[in-house]
């Protein structure tokens, strides 16, 4: 063999290997995960978060939040609900040092308050019967979105405890026709926190009890 | 040029060739969409299916349905929340003549009824005071679920009105215990059904109201 043949068989070999390698490496990857598969997952991985690091979470972030809560089904479309976005130090520290059952708050770099407002009627003139339902519909989609953005979050309760109620109006001013639903620190999750499974198959009946 | 040197050659920019395009086809692939897009695209992409085809739901999708229900958060932790699959023709077809806003539930071939569990106690003997909120939740993983597996869903309230939480307790058997929040119908959408946008600015507020 001379050295033009040599050559042309190393590189030739050199290329097979390249390209066996490369469809091989493809074909290996793994599938993508179906859009299902990633929803459901991101569902069953929503857990209460209740520790955050210092990171800041940004006006952006907190936006895509409540766009995701405003994307919930309401009650004869009356979508009652109204959303607080905290995040100054001080507007938390004040919520913190009001509700004992959500210290947390001072922690947390922000929250954003679910409430519903009564102001918001029918043609009749009578607010929305299921305002609560609609607000928790939002919040639990609040909570999904926070999971898939990898920040923690947890559903803090106000209503029906009148005392928590008028501790959150008195810290951000709320007129009294909106009413406080929830409470929702939100932040980046300190340490490795784990969804419960809470699946129990006494809980389904079928075709009647 | 000796015949060795040519098929070298050819073999060579042969491979090449197919290296270069191979490695272009993969590298212009549209990257994966995010796990937080696909999660925020199906929490914009639910909406309220009120048509539905022929096509039927297995006991598998359904389950995938209240496993996504039971994984919502629920105050305290008590988890109050039942459910009722249906999916004989003939309960179906009652709960739809009891049921004047949810007619569509004739055409559908299945439903969720999501019920708060009364029966369910504290420490001190009182039921939740969460549950609306608790079997809220779990009736929205509900819905994202169904819209994720290309279901077609809707929430058609019962709770607060006496007259259909009566008929749906009358249709099911329910215990007096077992108080109906909402029936679902699910089945594989007819048509073409869009999500509403239901962004308002003016419905957040920051560090106050």
């Amino acid at each position: 063999m001379n050295k033009y043949k040599i050559v042309s068989l190393v590189l030739s070999l050199a290329l097979l290997a390249a390209l066996v390698r490369l469809v091989y490496s493809t074909e290996v990857r793994p599938a993508p995960a179906s859009e299902a598969d990633v929803v459901l997952r991101n569902i069953h991985s929503r857990k209460s978060v209740r520790s955050y690091t210092d990171r800041a979470v940004s006006r952006t972030q907190l936006d895509t939040l409540v766009r995701a809560a405003m994307a919930a089904p309401s009650g004869r479309d009356m979508r009652p609900w109204r959303f607080v976005i905290v995040d100054e130090r001080a507007v938390m520290d004040s919520l913190s040092a009001r509700l004992p059952k959500a210290k947390m708050l001072a922690d947390a770099p922000a929250a954003v308050v679910v409430c519903g407002d009564l102001g918001v009627v029918d043609q009749e003139g009578k607010p929305s019967v299921n305002w609560v339902m609609d607000c928790s519909a939002a919040t639990e989609n609040l909570l999904l979105a926070a999971e898939a953005m990898g920040l923690g979050a947890v559903w803090t309760g106000v209503y029906p405890y009148e005392d928590r109620m008028a501790a959150v109006s008195a810290a951000l001013g709320l007129p009294e026709h909106v009413v406080p639903l929830c409470v929702v620190p939100v932040g980046y999750p300190e340490g490795d926190p784990r969804p419960k499974s809470k699946y129990k198959a006494e809980n389904v009946h079928y075709n009647g009890w």
